[in-house]
């Protein structure tokens, strides 16, 4: 099965690449506000169902690939 | 409005930063595969409609946010 797990820092911390790009859409004309960027990882996964590929993916989290005391995320099983 | 882009190089891209995660999670013991890191945008727009302020998020993605020679992104308007 397909995931896709969004990292983004937690709304405390300070994000610089996001307020640089802030800016420089600001600079463009935009009017983007609160930018804030973070990882986007997909993977494909092997799992019976949709909960236990969810499950898998928020033990990866725990392992590797989440910050938790700097960052959130979001787990989507796509298909 | 809340605008989330997601970031991912084009599949025929080589993508070194989710080999060396999928190496990572193999060695932990997951059976992730197929390893993509992108990122994720998310912004506020100021736009009366989704479509307009999809339309607004799409001319950002050209003038700044994608190199559309390595790139696709996704807009998806979240509220």
């Amino acid at each position: 099965m397909k995931i896709k797990v969004t990292v983004q820092l937690k709304p405390a911390i300070l994000d610089p690449q996001g307020k640089a790009v802030e800016q420089g859409l600001q600079t463009l004309g935009f009017n983007a506000r609160h930018v804030r960027i973070g990882r986007a990882i997909e993977f494909d996964v092997e799992a019976p169902t949709p909960e236990a590929a969810r499950a898998e993916a928020q033990k990866m989290c725990e392992a590797l690939l989440v910050n938790p005391i700097m960052e959130k995320a979001i787990i989507e099983v796509l298909s």
